[in-house]
């Protein structure tokens, strides 16, 4: 055996004396975060509900009160934030968030709502960009550099979907067109963002843009998608009728399903994109129709096992009209169920990962940026212009599709404003303070929406009772 | 937000001009390594079904196949054994299996067998000891200091149950009295095997053997075991019927479950002994009657609402006798299981992880180490001591409760006897040849007992058709 693979191996039985050979990062303590996160979270949630909150916001809060315990002394979770293995657990949480989606999203519904998608992610983009960049920026940041009120822009145009998508997904309405808008919506700025990023760069460092950079990163995108749902579809049904054939069990469906997002993700990730687009992407090449000739899973098999054989000319003979509907009712019961059988397989992973993700999101809220009051006003300034800018686009999606859920859909930054706004402080554009002001809308933004998306699909249920308006 | 979070964020949205502000681990390749390992070992795992050998075999030579492509010049996977990230995935993989194990013993199964556990785990600790430092090491590795031979028994002492668990789990025995013996035995060694480290290598630095660091040792692992599950049994009942009324969904009972299990792990890692205990202990707290409160899962639901109510006159006046007969039989599937509902909502979080734990403990096989006769020969006689050594510890359980079966259940010594004789090579008293003669041993107790153990159940079952026999 080799040597190198210690560090899996102390866990497993550790003694003081392998310290040396162990690897620096604690996995022991680990163990403990990831615990901790996890029951807190599964705490916290149901205590935001009661007062009529969305569970995401429960964990987005724990995420700030025990990221910020520091301010009170307590240094525990200081180490978690910085730790690479929880940081992938927290990533690995949103891919499989984002798959949950794409599995409970049919490609061919967002299909149809692709032409709104395409004007609700073009005018949110340009729309933030242009508030930002000529109107908010030059008017509560005066003096700066005209690349500094490009990033601000850039900065403003991102749009982060994992907090939109838990919403509807808390909430059961991820079929809804709204959903699906949002959904196609920010496929397709994560594409603009990275070509906005790209233009932005190139003119603060070299001054000019090159098309033939933009058209790589077009064509890159555009390839993957193509590529992995275009060809993914083609083999899907091939590749599950063959799995199944090997064997049919719920392990091989998981492992077919799960390792598909994995290598999506990875395969977005090496063509530039964000990994959570390939995870998503996974998720639409399997419709339960794929997956038919995996076994039911034990229940579904040992109640089919009682129920009487229809085939059966004695049974037949025997039971009584009563009997045949009832078995028809626990037939139509099973049918359901099994046809989402990859769905219940992939959830119970996501009770694990997703909520770190969320904690994870909610930790990296320094409260102590919201104590300068001036940046904060500046700040509150900067996250109107966020929300407005959002909001406009989802005007484009028609009011009847719920152009105001849309527009809020869009609203939060998260991790993708902020990444933005690194680059342009790495290129020396983005000053100490319009980066603090960037942080604050980053958090507000993200932290508004949950209650408000919440609030607008109760309302948005009451108003079309009896399901979806498309 | 913090920017120390970044290692998280840059790998939501990519860019090459962050790669500077990344982490240093590459989490896109662990993404394609995870797809890969997690696809590849469902595909070997049926194949080596198909020649009669157990899964486990399957994913542990898929791993030696992977872990020594370098041998052909592959690299892409030589990283893999190194990652932090996939060595904790692989943690977790063995956690969870021992969880799922423990969740799947009932505690006084492991009480009525403990006398027999403590004899065939002191007698696998002592034999192979006395025959590793006074027999075979000097016989065939002559010359050498005592203390060297001292090293080379407390390694062939040494037990690792993840192998075993694995192999009686996947042929659904673990309710043998054999499999509770050798798990109850396995947690017997862990605590002897760190009292033996502890006395050997103070034998070896300071010449003398401390009584008070034994009795702490033993002290630790004794509050540990005690007060885990002594304290954890009164507990548990409570703190389930307090969570399910807070939220009685699956997430709920799979959260408590699951951080109970994390939480216990870290405490036994902290008291000194290897997390898969606590893990284990973890599973022997909960009872399928202390999770009652929480709700069924959705397809339980479904099917009970189309079920008859019982109690209502005017439907039992409707019934036919038949009727009543079904729906009797479909309740008490229903039953059968909800009951296990939380081994259920573990079982799919295994799928992922437990995979990457067996084909990374097969990555560590380096098969160049076979390649010299002289050292093959001696690592043969060397296995031979420490099968041995084992099988006559098994007789102690009796043959009844099927000897062999809890002896060759000793025999892998995996991470465990590896991590032994790395202590002995820290401190100066092995050789580099006794070292590669350990690393054959472990190998080859870790290949060999997966088909051995399989071919014993098989011929175990036939022999005993009727169940169990204690």
């Amino acid at each position: 055996m080799k040597l190198t693979a210690l560090p899996c191996l102390t866990l497993l039985f550790p003694a003081s004396a392998f310290a040396a050979g162990a690897a620096s990062s604690p996995a022991g303590e680990n163990l403990l975060w990831l615990a901790l996160i996890l029951m807190s979270a599964r705490l916290f949630a149901p205590l935001a509900q009661r007062v009529g909150f969305p569970a995401v916001l429960g964990e987005l809060l724990l995420g700030v009160v025990l990221g910020n315990l520091s301010l009170l002394g307590i240094s525990f979770f200081s180490g978690v934030t910085q730790d690479p293995i929880i940081a992938f657990i927290a990533e690995m949480g949103v891919l499989i968030l984002l798959l949950q989606i794409g599995l409970e999203t049919q490609l061919k519904d967002l299909v149809a709502v692709g032409p709104r998608a395409l004007a609700v992610g073009v005018i949110g983009i340009v729309m933030p960009f242009m508030l930002g960049a000529w109107i908010v920026g030059p008017w509560l940041l005066p003096g700066k550099d005209v690349n500094a009120y490009l990033f601000l822009g850039a900065t403003l145009s991102a749009t982060s979907v994992g907090i939109t998508g838990r919403v509807f997904r808390d909430m059961g309405k991820l079929d809804l067109p709204a959903a699906r808008i949002v959904l196609g919506a920010a496929v397709i700025d994560d594409v603009l963002g990275l070509v906005i990023l790209a233009v932005v760069s190139s003119l603060v460092t070299i001054g000019t843009v090159s098309t033939s950079a933009v058209g790589l990163i077009l064509a890159k995108a555009l390839l993957f998608l193509g590529g992995s749902i275009g060809i993914g579809r083609l083999i899907a049904p091939w590749m599950s009728h063959s799995l199944a054939r090997l064997d049919a069990g719920p392990s091989m469906l998981f492992a077919q399903v799960l390792s598909t997002a994995l290598a999506l993700s990875w395969l977005a990730h090496v063509m530039g994109l964000a990994p959570i687009i390939g995870a998503f992407a996974a998720g639409l090449l399997f419709e339960p129709v794929f997956l038919q000739k995996f076994e039911h899973p034990t229940i579904v098999r040992d109640i089919e096992a009682v129920l009487p054989a229809q085939s059966s000319a004695d049974l037949s003979a025997n039971s009584s009209a009563n009997e045949t509907d009832l078995v028809t009712r626990i037939k139509a019961v099973l049918v359901k169920h099994t046809g989402h059988q990859h769905e219940n397989l992939i959830e119970p992973i996501g009770y694990f990962f997703v909520p770190v993700f969320f904690v994870l999101t909610g930790m990296q809220v320094d409260l102590q940026t919201l104590a300068n009051p001036a940046v904060l006003i500046v700040g509150l300034g900067v996250t109107a212009a966020a929300v407005i800018g959002k909001l406009m686009a989802g005007l484009a999606a028609g009011r009847e599709a719920g152009g105001w859920l849309v527009g809020w859909g869009m609203v939060p930054r998260g991790e993708v404003g902020l990444i933005f706004a690194m680059t342009g402080r790495q290129l020396g554009v983005m000053s100490e303070a319009m980066f603090s002001v960037i942080v604050i809308m980053v958090i507000l933004t993200t932290l508004i929406t949950p209650p408000v998306l919440s609030y607008l699909l109760k309302s948005h249920a009451q108003r079309h009772p009896f399901g979806r308006r498309s």
